[in-house]
């Protein structure tokens, strides 16, 4: 009798914890990274070193100088060197790849969306990204929207620290990758 | 003898329910929300009101006017206002911001990048949403793909209205955003 | 006794199945299709045909000629058909419709957002695609995002191969669609 009792909790308990809609959800990361990366935006003088381009702006703009009013409306294409430590001369693991575009009229805040395509010894595959980054806080989050190769079918969040800003031309950012769906 | 029976049922039953592959997931929304946001679009004279701007065209555009052939390739960067009601004095919960492609040759439809960045004492986060809005159609679903915050990790389907188009200068939409993971 | 060893050995086999973290997720897909879609570039001259346009360029760059330096920044809106085979002249399925931007410098990578929009006999709805194409390798992996309709909640990976390329003005992909998670 006792016995059916307990198979009968069993049961209850297993069902609900495998039905998807009452589902809990593990909110530890099954998986984290670290990872820089490094912008240099070309300003019409530094093509040999650039890794950015303004490609867009709004009536009035221009394409080698961030516009005023916080930059409203530029769209920068990047193809960033992605490195292990904040050093911007380190052996880079991929490239950061995408745009991200100046969207606010009355602060500093970006709209991201890129890929990091990793071909190391350690990582192969992408991780793409998606989301709104308000530049000034100090940490950001962002959702990771996919994954390939290593990262396949992976979801996640991106936490963005800005770690180094140089005038208009230069910023690198620190990117604690947490991934909660992992596969 | 029957108890084993039973067991070996429940066990396969459990084991259906719980393998990936053949999951019944929860069709009926774990969250609804209903927002409205609020567009209005430079036109070189309204820079005092104006949330949006035209930062891309093709050959022969212009960036203070929508272009001709149903706007196709016209780029609009925007940071718009989201109330809780239809009417734009109403106090904002957040401001939805990314861009929208004019994407077809033959009539009126966008591609949708953004982000609702909620900041109210209700919801403190972010929504990203991506797809296509056919804009004629009476309704149109696209896809959210990611959140923060209070949204960690959420994904789920937005259905967009039209709730108001005042010449080429004002829209309104009306958002029912339906979250199907919810974490 | 020995079916109660069993039933403990039962209950956390299944605990272990259901709990997410731990969650063994089917790679196998549980829908696969194969699409082709054609884009024709607008040169300034072949406006009849045109499905896509350079709608952004870096400084100097011009807006019916791709650009020097494997066209990086510059970014192009299409609306491209869907066929079933690779005939540019079947009857479309549906459209492909979104950006693409060239985004390295030192070879040819692209950066896509795009939704399939179809509406055929056999599916009606949109999947919408984001990740980084380098167009050089056989085949590359990019992210299903998100989907509508028939494609409720569904994500994936999309395996794209370049199945014709012709001059700077026509090219066909191939994609291999394949879901894991269906709904």
């Amino acid at each position: 009798m006792g016995e059916k009792v307990i198979s009968v909790f069993i049961f209850f308990t297993l069902l609900a914890l495998c039905s998807s809609g009452s589902e809990k959800r593990n909110h530890t990361a099954c998986k984290q990274m670290v990872l820089f990366f490094h912008d240099i935006i070309y300003d019409g003088t530094n093509g040999g070193n650039a890794t950015s381009a303004i490609v867009a702006a709004p009536e009035g703009g221009n394409l080698t100088k961030l516009g005023g009013q916080f930059h409203f409306g530029n769209i920068v294409v990047f193809d960033d060197p992605i490195t292990l430590d904040n050093n911007l001369r380190s052996k880079p693991v991929g490239r950061a790849q995408g745009f991200y575009i100046y969207d606010t009229y009355n602060t500093y805040t970006s709209w991201l969306g890129f890929t990091f395509v990793l071909n190391s010894t350690h990582h192969k595959g992408t991780i793409t990204f998606a989301g709104a980054d308000p530049i000034l806080q100090n940490t950001r989050d962002i959702s990771v929207i996919g994954g390939t190769g290593d990262f396949f079918m992976h979801r996640g969040i991106a936490t963005i620290m800005t770690d180094a800003f140089e005038g208009q031309i230069y910023f690198r950012l620190r990117l604690e990758i947490n991934f909660y769906e992992c596969w």
